[in-house]
């Protein structure tokens, strides 16, 4: 059931040149095409609205779950509700992600909603890649809705990129920390033409000893638009550090709204950000190496984006 | 006219043991009590609404003027306008501030709302101390307004400090500058027991080469309460600097909350926001050097906020 189409995008959000090893939900156009379970990692189809549930049991260590969503299909607008129970003491890698191939002149749109319990002590590994390709003039659109809750003692690590041609995004993540709870987000943006992306974080140290660490990097080109609001709220003792780089380039606007809020006199709470355009001296002396212009600042981009 | 109380709050206020030289203006309970002026800078009274227009000759220099407010009436609420024309090549010092003794139980405010034109190649530094004393239950209140506009090459420097025994405050600030304008502000900020501070600086960088440097200190005691909204937006090859420490205690809470836009590729914009509580190894130190744990914190709290 998977086309030539369906495989470039399954690479590029995946990194799947065939299909994966452990569990896995391939979803496209609306609808699951591929399933597979293993004895820890069980995936059940919501009963009452689209979506998924993945089962992670208790203590299930160094496995894996894919569940890339890809739309090829002009016209459709795809909500999903995905349910994550990440079993206590687990240490697993979740692959999200949604590929747009448009070629039409209506919009395709991936709304992911996706609701994860860490349990007690429990590792959890996600990424979320998004991409977007098709010469359409259709709006390809990724609105990703997060909402996580970490247990105490348990971890959760995001790695979120849009990688290209993304129209329209506006991702939404939440995230609470109990007792000695740990994040850790990893947020890499590129937006061209004129394209618009929002970012909203949102996290909640209620937790004693709860951290959490976001870094966002952006490339904005062209007159493209990006927008980051990336809050966190201390209420015991903790602490809680931001940093958000973005790299300007034509006529694009960036802007970061950061919050850091103190509810408590034990909270620590660190936010940076920088917007600026690409280093000189680093262009300067990739061009006195041979490159030119363009491929030293795609080179630079490249290694900020990394 | 002044008497022994109305000298504490001029002396806590604007550092003045007597009549200040060079030009003044003091108002006290609404009204003007005593003025100077220079033949370099003019003092008048508005005719349309309370308050004064401060104009000071282009190319004034080493010159100062002194405008202090001091309210000692419960139940007074004092809302004045000023108008400051600082002409072309000028430098000039302008000490503002409003001290507040409430002995009743009725609220006690003061809403200055200060108007700026700094000109061409002018340099202007302001100072504006808020202080608060007097046994009463009523509320003393300062809500300064200050808007700026700074033209080509003219430098504006404020230093915006409420020193203690302010109820309520929200500051609010809004600066433009032009082509090779400056901005550098100081703030310092002290709440206890349950004061409320809120405060807002918008700085618009417009002209080429502009440039902007926000310092925010503040220390949140009790149960008090502080937000900061401190933002910069980058319209033109121009840089800017927010740098917001905060120190929290006790059952304090502190929100920071800036936001950096541009809104053009060579705008360079950097926020740092840190909050936390104040350091243990100071503390450790100055303690081992026979301060008692109260002690040591005030010593902090001086160096932290001079």
């Amino acid at each position: 059931m998977l086309n030539a189409v369906d495989k470039v995008l399954l690479k590029a959000v995946a990194d799947l040149q065939d299909l994966p090893t452990g569990a896995f939900n391939i979803r496209k156009n609306g609808a699951g095409v591929e399933r597979k379970t293993t004895p820890n990692i069980n995936i059940l189809t919501k009963t009452d609205k689209p979506g998924i549930d993945i089962i992670v049991k208790p203590f299930t260590k160094g496995e894996s779950v894919h569940i890339p969503v890809i739309l090829s299909e002009s016209g459709l607008n795809d909500v999903v509700y995905n349910t994550f129970d990440i079993g206590e003491g687990s240490d697993v890698v979740i692959v999200a992600g949604c590929g747009i191939h448009n070629e039409g002149h209506e919009r395709a749109q991936h709304d992911g909603i996706h609701d994860f319990i860490v349990r007690k002590g429990a590792r959890m590994k996600y990424v979320e890649k998004h991409y977007g390709e098709g010469e359409g003039t259709g709006k390809k659109i990724l609105n990703p809705k997060t909402i996580i809750e970490v247990e105490e003692g348990g971890v959760a690590e995001l790695e979120m990129v849009q990688i290209k041609g993304v129209d329209t995004t506006k991702r939404d993540t939440e995230v609470v920390l109990h007792k000695n709870a740990r994040l850790i987000v990893v947020e890499r943006l590129l937006t061209n033409e004129d394209q618009v992306a929002e970012s909203i974080i949102n996290v909640d140290l209620q937790g004693e000893d709860s951290t959490a660490q976001i870094v966002s990097r952006s490339v904005a080109q062209n007159t493209s638009k990006q927008v980051f609001h990336l809050n966190m709220r201390g209420r015991n003792q903790c602490r809680g550090h931001i940093q958000c780089d973005s790299i300007i380039m034509h006529q694009a606007h960036v802007s970061s709204i950061p919050e850091i809020t103190a509810f408590h006199s034990d909270a620590q709470l660190i936010h940076e950000a920088a917007i600026g355009k690409i280093n000189s001296e680093q262009l300067t002396k990739l061009m006195s190496m041979g490159l030119t212009e363009t491929e030293a600042e795609e080179k630079i981009l490249q290694g900020f984006l990394k």
